[in-house]
């Protein structure tokens, strides 16, 4: 899976970041695994727990989009995805108002108890050696706290949406957290499993990292797969990637 | 030097929060050993270090509460410290536009660099495997990271001034954290090693834990000794702390 690079970008590199859901944890998994419980906590059918999850996921995108183009105020995405998860529920024919409200922020909670891939803590510790490896995640700061002390993620700084005060894809996530970590974008790499999310980062001058995460969407394409271009290196995991950045 | 306490409040703490400068990290020590070298790098008596550092450190308050005061935007304390440094020479009687500016840089970086005091390391490690540890200091993120990466600090996350937008003694400094941690300020302890930062946190509905650093100031009484109180947990070290807090 490994791309040929030039060896001088990796001399620029001072910090590493990272895009979380999909690319460190995997969201569908654990979301649609919590989800099925829930539904049959509520008297729902849960067999098809996994489409729950994509629909839950699917509105995460507009969801950004609208953050930037509306003039709401920031807020954390606990708070976006508790209305998510509320919109889903009215397209799977709940009527939310109709749900346990403890059981509801239970049900958001999934979201901070997502598993890394197998691959992620080795890869990151290695990483971590060389490198300071920060988090560059539309999560808000708690979700990102508590999914690192239960998945051992050892994160030397959560930084991205909410301490820059914008979401990806958004240049001043990006800038704001080159900024907080006072180096040039350049000196900057974006992790991610995201072609698009990789984009926007290379057009504010970051260097990208592409990795493979081919069962994100459950083996179904990736929605930004047209986005691929040829990125300043790419890996088929965590631990290649390690190896590539000669950890 | 433990105090008793009630052990009612240690179930309330939900993260711990580490004031840096002086309570973590030995700024004196290391800011008077780095300007000796500088001070001689510049043909200055390098006999009284310790008063440089001093003199330096005394700016910080009068900062904070300037800031405070003023409508100067926020600024990261790199900044407030590289003013502070060319006041410190002007009233050290050098020049500063004398002195070349990456010299100036450098040295100014000092405080990137100070080291943590022997029992800091081991106290933390142990109360990480309980709480979430994190720091909130008027460092900013940079300069904290940096200083963790070569000292070995395990922080779970790095909060404080800069990613809340407000100084200590600032209330939002202690209620934005306890925000972005989504806790309430009474989840949240402050352990440091200063009187009028725990004071201030108290004020806001904190948890408090002071830390003796009788060498803080080279043996000199604390400036802010006459705002000693009753502190839901007194320590002696970092160590003996993580004893109180059943690590």
């Amino acid at each position: 899976m490994a791309m040929p690079h030039e060896g001088s970008n990796l001399l620029q590199v001072k910090v590493l970041a990272f895009d979380v859901f999909g690319t460190v944890v995997d969201w569908r998994t654990g979301i649609a695994t919590e989800s099925a419980k829930f539904l049959s906590q509520i008297g729902q059918d849960c067999a098809n727990a996994g489409a729950f999850a994509d629909a839950w996921r699917e509105q995460y995108i507009a969801a950004m989009i609208g953050m930037k183009r509306s003039e709401r105020q920031f807020v954390p995405l606990d708070v976006l995805h508790r209305e998510m998860l509320v919109a889903t529920l009215r397209s799977w024919g709940v009527d939310p108002t109709s749900v346990d409200k403890a059981l509801l922020e239970e049900w958001n909670r999934a979201w901070h108890r997502l598993k890394p891939w197998s691959d992620s803590v080795p890869g990151l510790t290695r990483m971590k050696a060389r490198f300071p490896i920060v988090t560059l995640s539309n999560g808000n700061v708690s979700l990102l706290l508590a999914m690192a002390k239960q998945g051992g993620l050892p994160w030397d700084a959560i930084l991205g949406a909410e301490v820059s005060g914008a979401y990806k894809p958004d240049p001043k996530a990006y800038l704001r957290t080159a900024e907080l970590l006072d180096i040039a974008p350049g000196q900057l790499c974006l992790v991610a499993a995201h072609h698009s999310d990789l984009a926007a980062a290379r057009n504010c001058g970051l260097l990208t990292a592409y990795v493979d995460r081919p069962l994100e969407y459950g083996g179904a394409p990736a929605p930004d797969a047209d986005q691929a271009q040829n990125w300043d290196w790419s890996a088929s995991s965590f631990v290649d990637l390690a190896e590539q950045f000669g950890c």
